[in-house]
């Protein structure tokens, strides 16, 4: 890697305050020291973190979603996702979430690692599972929540990308990280 | 695509309203109908979209920068991105935020694709390019902008990756989006 010396980048808080507790977001903002020593605002989204899920048949195909996402207006393809409840084991709701919204089960599970999606203003992570040997089940979505599910083949995928059919972060993000791990 | 019958997922904007201004969040709740017929509320971010770059030098090396990112309390390494400015062009906007950001000029610029990162809370669209034929020249930060630039082979960038020492979401995005374009 050919880089500068590291410098310390870090900014130190001076203080935080909730702006804004809504149903779904914690809004913070605040005030922090630069590295040059001047003060600066920060205003962000504090979240409880979040799992996706690759969950292959046995086919290769994968589980994916059709989900209309409000904030931006349109159905978006993505793959499975969920929060974390409060002292969830990560797996365990990876496990939950891939049941609740596909009504999989899986066999195997293998941690993949964590993704950071909109680190300028929010402090979410996305754990990444990979789950395999799927048995069909029941789903349990959450009030409120309406999704379609459906299978796509690699090739469909990446079609899917390049025809600009598939644009959700946490999924293209996911299947880089697969890519990377499992070639 | 093996799918069910595409269902109308679509919900309808009942009524909205501003609850927070900040330096930098647009903060809105959303009162909406639900695909049922029901009523939910929906928090998000408006966002005035983003361009990110993907800089290459003519020896297969990408520009990446490393930077603190207060949200999460760390330095990511991601690649050059930046807001849109009111009215402004998108490959204008990714010419400025390389240029000032990088230091570095491009000859040859080529659009990729638009991603959404964070499609649960926020509007946000990030516009990826592709840049080659780098001249390097003299950076301009943003007034409490502090990073630093680098140059990584793709080998190094997937070790990173491997590592969990690349985590963010709009790069390894464009990362992916690139590689179903480009192969």
């Amino acid at each position: 890697m050919s880089q500068q010396d590291e410098k310390d980048l870090t900014e130190h808080t001076l203080s935080s305050e909730q702006v804004f507790r809504g149903v779904l977001l914690d809004v913070r903002r605040d005030q922090v020291k630069l590295p040059d020593g001047k003060q600066a605002v920060r205003e962000y989204i504090r979240h409880p973190g979040a799992v996706t899920i690759i969950a292959l048949h046995d086919d290769g195909r994968m589980v994916l979603e059709r989900q209309f996402r409000y904030p931006v207006g349109q159905v978006f393809l993505e793959l499975p996702a969920g929060k974390i409840d409060p002292g969830e084991d990560i797996l365990e709701c990876a496990k939950r979430e891939l049941r609740e919204e596909t009504g999989f089960t899986a066999r195997e599970w293998q941690y993949l690692g964590v993704l950071h999606l909109c680190i300028g203003y929010s402090d979410e992570r996305i754990e990444v599972f990979l789950a395999r040997g799927l048995t069909a089940g029941g789903r349990a979505l959450d009030e409120g929540e309406f999704l379609e599910v459906l299978a796509m083949s690699p090739e469909e995928i990446e079609q899917a990308i390049r025809d600009g059919r598939l644009t959700d972060g946490k999924t293209l993000s996911a299947l880089h990280l697969a890519r990377c791990h499992l070639g």
